[in-house]
């Protein structure tokens, strides 16, 4: 079996979703850096692959199969490699569906405030540019709002989709670390318990604690 | 066999979603009606349900399974009743990865700009409320650089992960619906002539024809 190629930049956050996941399921990969800083990721080569211009990319040499978007590379991955990933991605049909039904909860109802927030205080930052503080207040409701709702069901059991970690909370660490600490975002968690407890379970597993500090 | 039950509003675009792959795979299902101009979508029955007040909500009867997310819903059809779907959703590793990877797709880059036109030039009017024309100024941008990467993967094949119609093209029906008639958005989609011819095929299906007209 040839080891999985990752196109990406280790720094990135879509990056550090999926080799969160590649780490928990200890699954041999390469990385293949896209050097956003030297815009890489808009060559005529690449964008044959990724046609938005975006990191990351998996290339899985065993199968043939290029595939982006970094939730469903995590859905590629955990369906590949089903018997590691166990409870990772469920392990019978009501399981699955409710890890699905969280990870795309994910997508659509949290990471777009979060994405906002972190790339205006985060990233223009990082490129020497202010952020936008009106554009943040307009998006601190919304994740507010959304951590209403994890409230309520973190208040039912540990983990989003039930008593295991998944790859739905997995999804979450890139973008809520950043808030937590470089964007100064870290009330909304503190101020509810069981999200509180829930970020402390999954922040400190050993894999994040690794994956957190690729550059 | 009991029916499965959609919670819903056919109306709503993320319902539209949904009822189109239920009648792809003629399967029987029952419409409960959950009406958003009553905010029935906020009552705690419901949110005990969808944590975040919104509309869908799937119960299958026969699994006992309850999922929310429209997208996460069609995942969970298309598996549930692969024989029905083929490659609606895949036959193979390679097509359910590709199928997987543009419905992923849909939901991240096409969504949210065609979504947020719409809601300004059709939602708001239903409501009486004038659009922000600025707001969809912003959005149009981003909307013609998603189309762009569109034209790209439609000029080498009929439909966005391959040959066949898949949830991945099902998906962008409800709001490409409303861009090409009641938002006033069709120029973005019919100078791109492979978009355009996309745009025909898909929207010309019987299933569509039907759902779209649903109240
Ligand atoms: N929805 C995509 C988003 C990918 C994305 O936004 N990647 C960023 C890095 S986190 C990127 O490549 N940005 C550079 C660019 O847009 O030019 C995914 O989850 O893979
Ligand atoms: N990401 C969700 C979005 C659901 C959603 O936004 N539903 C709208 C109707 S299309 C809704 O219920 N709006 C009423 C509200 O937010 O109060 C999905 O795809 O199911």
């Amino acid at each position: 079996m040839a080891p999985l190629k990752l196109l990406c930049m280790p720094l990135s956050t879509c990056t550090k979703r999926v080799i969160a996941l590649l780490e928990e399921l200890q699954v041999p990969y390469e990385v293949v850096t896209i050097d956003l800083t030297k815009g890489e990721q808009k060559r005529p080569e690449y964008v044959k692959l990724q046609p938005f211009g975006k990191i990351p990319v998996l290339e899985d040499p065993d199968t043939g199969i290029t595939i982006f978007e970094s939730r469903s590379i995590l859905r590629y991955l955990a369906n590949k490699y089903q018997d590691k990933a166990g409870s990772l991605v469920g392990t019978d049909a009501k399981s699955r569906a409710l890890v699905d039904n969280w990870l795309e909860a994910e997508g659509q109802n949290f990471n777009p405030p979060a994405g906002n927030i972190v790339f205006e205080r985060v990233f223009k930052a990082w490129r020497g540019q202010a952020a936008d503080e009106a554009a943040v207040q307009k998006e601190l409701p919304k994740l507010e709002a959304v951590l209403d709702a994890y409230e309520t069901i973190l208040a039912q059991r540990p983990y989003l989709a039930g008593d295991d970690f998944s790859i739905a909370d997995l999804s979450h660490l890139p973008y809520l670390s950043l808030l937590m600490t470089a964007a100064g975002v870290s009330d909304p968690v503190n101020k509810r318990p069981h999200v509180k407890a829930w970020w402390d379970r999954i922040s400190s597993r050993p894999t994040w604690q690794k994956v957190s500090q690729m550059k």
